[in-house]
């Protein structure tokens, strides 16, 4: 059997995503921007994406904007409200933990004149409540956090840290990289006053190169992509219709019966850190239930290298993962969010991450962790020197 | 029957096409990061179409860069060329006929503190060569010219513009915005000395959200979108690899026989021609056989307004552009290409694009014509006040 525990990666898309796209490309295959019915028609399904998207994010249509992705999502929401407010001040805020996206993405605004703080996490993963409070000062204009870390799961309480930061300077602007939190929790940035959020197709069962941006109305972004004008000016080039259908049908599908399926995942994911624990020498670095997210388990099989646990479990048609692969830097590098809750050299080097999806079975988890105690032992013999 | 006429603003996915976006996302829908077996498959797919690319162009696979689209290949070379080179120089050169893509980020760029020269065009849509000479100075760092026009089929004589600029100033490089003529020309950028070139994957019949940048080796660019470094740096974003593999399949079947595809484009384009000059009272602005790219006939039927036109024939399921669809300002609006090869207004007022592909047929140009015969003294007497 196959077990493809990488879903945190990218994840396939389900059947009712690629049929709406074969019909985008089939039947309305037009520009949106046309003038004609064929522009009419193709603009139709990103009026439908949106309507989906805003009913689950309960925003209005206006205030999402397609990308071609979470990383494009995320630049836009730091360098297109950095250059929209430099007037307003020069620092932002953001953790140590975060997503490539977002901490090179920082780095850049460093080298753009501006200055950026990195909250640190504690041992679970969650920000440093105070440490953040601390920081927020009348030159703040942004804090990003991402929701869900992709690495080990750990949820940032959003709520609270919205409420910390605007008690201190009512000005400051929430972002949160939701990219992998949406579909796996609810999510409602309105609600708790949430100023941008990105969001990325290909983590929820939906196309590659499709993801968007909430941004609030009344929140001042510059477009980083000019041309044409498309989504109101805020991000030009010939939407991508067929992958923004898809995207529309994959955030309805996963959030219809959604308790349904978040309840799924967490007991999978129980039963898998459960099933995962009983291996002697194992650090679980992922929280049980609702205090972690429902679909990622993060384990150091200390004296077992990542990439051998992987490649090992390839050869079994399991596919899990060595840190995040979310970066194309294919070297083992030493991860800042492992490091960031404090593991050791040994645990670091040991750490693979199993994601699930909604579509994840207990056949699956079976199959790999019966594997893995099948060659634990023998790996470990192997590898130590 | 059904004559899609629009094929500059987009065009239909092949079915190559879509069967390989299919299989992808079917069967080989990994991450390409990710180090197991499922992101090594995928992976395939980008160094393929890569390879497809490269060879058509005849320049090194190291050298194409996938990006989401035409708009953000645009964007890449202009922003990213600058903000990499703006030591050297801080003088960037364009015409005046550019695409929005071009023009606003140009324009966006000036904001930035960069000196922006807008070269004008002659009646025929063709860069004023004198003119471009004058301009480059020691402080220009970079020309950018698109190859074909959009709205009227204008080709520009990249390698005379080359020769001319760097003549002048050896630093100088050259971008070729080429998604109107790849596909369409012959196009070879090493061998003419052109340094970055964009293409856009939905005018070839590929998918929508798929495009590349072409740069030389030692030319520098700086990423415009920042994060896990895909791309070797220089374009972050989980590759959409479906789109990726639909690009290359589009690219390779469009140059596969290309000398009989681009035959049949320029004589369905004369022929074209040839009939629409039957009707009184019409201006042609673009030209015949390899005066003007095979595909773009740019038509003022004098005394009937452009959206009058293109609603009528729409009536009729044929489908046409009023000036260029690229834009989302589905409001009339006045183009700057055609008040650049200076059109007066009533002209400006009744012009319309048609636009081909090698997939259009002569029945499809028959009935076109056939219908605007049958209504144009109708549309004449009923617009006329």
């Amino acid at each position: 059997m196959i077990a493809y525990l990488d879903n945190s990666a990218t994840t396939k898309v389900l059947d009712s995503v690629k049929d709406i796209m074969i019909k985008v490309m089939n039947e309305d295959f037009g520009n949106p921007s046309s003038l004609h019915l064929k522009g009419v028609d193709a603009e139709k399904y990103i009026k439908d994406a949106k309507e989906n998207i805003a009913k689950i994010l309960k925003v209005k249509e206006g205030e999402i904007f397609f990308t071609s992705g979470g990383t494009e999502s995320n630049n836009m929401a730091l360098i297109g409200f950095a250059m929209a407010n430099k007037r307003a001040g020069n620092h932002i805020i953001t953790s140590g933990i975060e997503h490539a996206s977002i901490l090179n993405t920082a780095k850049f605004l460093e080298e753009q004149g501006f200055r950026v703080s990195y909250i640190p996490v504690d041992k679970d993963g969650v920000i440093d409540m105070d440490k953040l409070k601390a920081e927020v000062c009348e030159d703040t204009i942004l804090v990003s956090v991402m929701h869900v870390n992709n690495e080990i799961g750990s949820i940032q309480p959003i709520e609270e840290i919205v409420k910390v930061v605007k008690a201190k300077n009512s000005n400051v602007k929430v972002h949160v990289d939701a990219i992998q939190s949406f579909g796996k929790l609810t999510i409602q940035p309105k609600k708790i006053g949430v100023d941008m959020l990105s969001v990325s197709g290909h983590k929820i069962h939906g196309p590659k190169g499709s993801g968007f941006l909430y941004i609030a109305e009344g929140v001042k972004v510059k477009p980083i992509l000019i041309g044409g004008g498309q989504e109101k000016g805020m991000r030009s080039g010939t939407q991508n219709v067929p992958a923004i259908a898809g995207l529309g049908v994959a955030a309805k599908e996963n959030y219809s019966d959604f308790a349904g399926k978040q309840a799924k995942m967490i007991e999978l994911k129980d039963y898998f850190i459960d099933r995962v624990s009983n291996i002697p020498n194992v650090k679980i670095n992922s929280k049980k239930g609702m205090e972690g997210a429902p679909h990622i388990i993060s384990v150091s099989f200390i004296g077992v290298r990542s990439e051998v646990m992987l490649h090992t479990l390839e050869e079994y048609d399991i596919f899990i993962s060595a840190g995040s692969a979310c970066s194309s830097n294919k070297k083992a590098h030493v991860s800042d969010t492992l490091k960031g809750i404090g593991l050791s050299n040994e645990e670091l080097d040991s750490t693979v991450r199993f994601s699930l999806s909604y579509l994840s079975t207990k056949e699956e988890v079976d199959y790999c962790i019966d594997t893995i105690e099948k060659n634990i032992e023998m790996l470990r013999k192997y590898v130590r020197k």
